[in-house]
């Protein structure tokens, strides 16, 4: 299993009595496989992995796991305020087949702080550990320095899901104080996943319903045609920019899943928020705008 | 002067020597008025306000009052972090010809606060006073409730910048509030224009060096024309979402700017940042893509 | 029991391996017994809560109830970003035997969104629901009608534990919106225990180690003795201003009650941070002048 | 004129109709001179700095240097979005007789940005420039590294006003990177004040209306004399506290100033907050307790 590639985030369904639904993870698990996609990130901020308690956590994972077919790798979020939890949250996902953790920072903006945590965490597991770099979400910078730092220090960090833009700018500063070792996902919903993959992304591990179209578009610049990978891109760009909406981003993208089948309801767990109607159909109609344009998307039924 | 419309935020431009640059200015003036938007928008957080002395302020808004045509409405950006000075700078505004004033929140998160704050600064001057809603960059989230309460207490209150995503549901939520006399306009660098045309916005108030595309969309809008309003706007947006990356938008206009021969320097007061050449390279990359499908768009040198 | 008095708030002893430490909370319970304060309050942010894994929450929740005399209260703290955890973790509590759940908010900095959860968790159990007010801590400011509204919509929530300074005039505002049934317990590490008594407060909930002082004061305030009672609070001032130094407030108490022979280990869970061993010194030093002064305080062995 | 024993922070008087009251201004620095202190702080944030215009601002700074005697230092506060006007302010400061700047950072958490400004400014101006460390009111948090680095580039830096708690672990962290070449105000309403002097700093620059009692305790620590500044810092440590609460410091102090005849109003320009009545009775209730230990501090007419 290579980390490489795309991956999306996925959301985790629920029952409308607000549990678990697993037959929904099956559902979107053949979906997703279907697409090509190269493996499922799970249980992070758009998984509401922060809702579950930790038996929650633990059956999703089994499930992800046990429905997974081999060649697609399963990434696993981590985030806890402290050190000692977000270990035995790795430690958990590990012995429960994660193939990757997608490691959070906790709370405190220190920079000993932080090298601290990710030096433990990492130490702990066995797996590789992905540093998720997202202040938006986090509340927590982590500065080129800070990140070149924990990379080195660390055997199992070679990667990093960086959302912290202008990503360009970041990405390229890495290159310099760590070099190549340190191999970039590019995130934000796709916002920026052309430029990304230009300057060496190895992949995108984000959350898109429609990722067969970030797969193509991978293949396109792995195949060196950054022409088509280019006209491609812009054309879908409408599409998982109103996906990556702040605030509702979860809930629009669990009320597609559910017009198109996949889950069997889009609930969110409080205090949400939950997207609008008018939102919902604005995307669809980006989706048939699309699919005029000879895309063969999913649409919801009529 | 109607306050509908596209009206660009531009950036001001710096000589070498960190001076004010108004050989630069006028030129703006001209090539903005060349792609026949509405208006300007001066001395927003693109147009670098807060980085400006007192008087450095008169100047540039006398001159661009000077320089603009009668038909384009001139607003000019205050914030300050107490009422007493954003009184000031409000009524030295309007002295100065400021056709509108965006009036951005001072820093403290209570309602009574900045209640108290729109009624004092509105009440001081008598031209129109727009609402800018902005958490991303005042760190100041204003409710629904809020806004209605600030819309209806004050006679030179009727519109606001709206740029606390979703935008979408904001819009839907004052609707129902304040009802029809509220007017919006739409930002964030145009990423969600579209939607917020059909939603009602009365125009786009955003930093968009090729504003001409703005102005287009528009038009279509306004002649109930939104199949070509959709295909523009998903044409043009892989453009308008570069220009707007966080941090780097400043920078990367005035590169563009320079490029195109209207800034005579890049320059950005310190603390910047500076985009880099790559994500210029890029920018332009996006143009003549932009180009090949036939939009006749300023491109640089080669 | 009842929801009055001192209720210090406590830390949790860790044995070097990380572990819990159970010895350390039995000497814990009779040494703070012995200080005849009304209650403990487990769990908050002294109490590294949010450092522990459901098992670990469960099993302190359970022996606490099991060491703790009949006539001693037993608060425990609840937070959760989102509020179906939220409804388990306090359910839990509930069932271990807490006596009142302190309920911090979840991460998001909306009215509607606070309201709902606050109503959800407290319905979910039948013990009272204390609102934990301490922006400093969560993040999230909560206005005097937002909590009137909680108070009001909600049955079992009729008390709040206020930090968020300046104290005085919060009491003052909430005692009009919501009247004398809204009951306050002071915080901050008892800085303004005194003026907020004055105010009518019940009581004081907060981490000191040397709480038979604010047992002392408390009766002179119930004995309508302000005199004796504001004396006292002067002199233990520097006390207790010494211990609630923010960020190392934590270590500070555990070095503080290993060297009284309470705890085994200082340990905090990492990230920390640590107290210095010249802020301990500091402190013994304050110790030593209430003891010139006749005050019998348990001192480190020299 | 040396900058060190105790600078008090004083606020900026305004008359009824909101102008500047410099009648008050000279009340104030007789007031002042009166208790022997070393010199004066203005423009900090208790100064209201930023809510005067730069008018305003040149007007205070010219009257305070007219009325202060010339063993007597006059600190101005400056602090600027961007390193441009901060440059402009510092020199404005540095001409109108200004003995020493108290930097405040700009807005922008990066290490590299915020160095640059303190190189600039600094080298802008010939007076010393003193660091201001306060993120609880700039939101900007400078690590050790930074300071260290800031101090060790900037020659007419050596000074840094130190209000990042716990600030002993600092000072002694501070000590081992930078030595004792860089020396420490401790502030904070003096809520550390005698920690502080005992771990080295040069003396205490805050806001406090009963300086005297700050001189007469950094006295007794000059001379060595720690028993008797630690009696006397316990004894006042009541009434420094309640000056200093989060919100209505600025307040709180004048409206103890005009009670006692210095100010002729207490107004503070809005969004304030105002002190309440009672906060300010039970000020002076502290005051009276004192009074009647020996101290002879001025009282509030009966």
């Amino acid at each position: 299993m290579k980390l490489e590639g795309i991956y999306p985030i996925v959301p985790t369904p629920f029952l409308d009595d607000g549990c678990l639904d697993f037959a929904s993870i099956e559902r979107l698990v053949g979906f997703m496989a279907g697409k090509q996609v190269h493996g499922l990130a799970i249980m992070g901020a758009l998984g509401e992995g922060h809702k579950l308690t930790e038996g929650e956590r633990a059956a999703v994972i089994a499930k992800y796991r046990a429905l997974l077919p081999r060649n697609m790798g399963l990434v696993v979020g981590v985030r806890a305020p402290a050190t000692d939890p977000a270990v035995m949250m790795a430690v958990k996902a590990q012995e429960l087949g994660a193939d990757a953790i997608l490691l959070g920072p906790h709370g405190v903006q220190k920079d000993a702080a932080l090298l601290g945590y990710y030096q433990r965490v990492s130490k702990a597991v066995k797996i590789p550990v992905i540093v998720h770099d997202y202040p938006a979400v986090t509340g927590i910078s982590m500065s080129v320095e800070l990140i070149t730092r924990i990379y080195e220090s660390a055997d199992n960090i070679s990667t990093i899901k960086l959302e912290d833009p202008p990503t360009g700018a970041k990405m390229l500063a890495l290159a310099k104080t760590a070099g190549t070792g340190l191999k970039v996902f590019g995130a934000l919903g796709g916002l920026y996943a052309l430029e990304e993959m230009e300057l060496g992304a190895v992949g995108i591990m984000t959350g898109f319903v429609y990722a067969e179209l970030l797969v193509r578009m991978y293949n396109w610049c792995q195949a060196g045609r950054w022409e088509e990978a280019a006209s491609l891109f812009y054309d879908f760009l409408p599409l998982n920019r109103w996906e990556f909406q702040p605030g509702i981003g979860v809930s629009l993208r669990k009320r597609v899943l559910k017009q198109l089948g996949i889950f069997s309801t889009a609930r969110v767990r409080h205090p949400g928020p939950d997207a609008d109607d008018k939102a919902v159909a604005q995307l669809f109609r980006i989706v048939r705008h699309l699919q005029q344009k000879g895309y063969p998307l999913a649409d919801a039924p009529a």
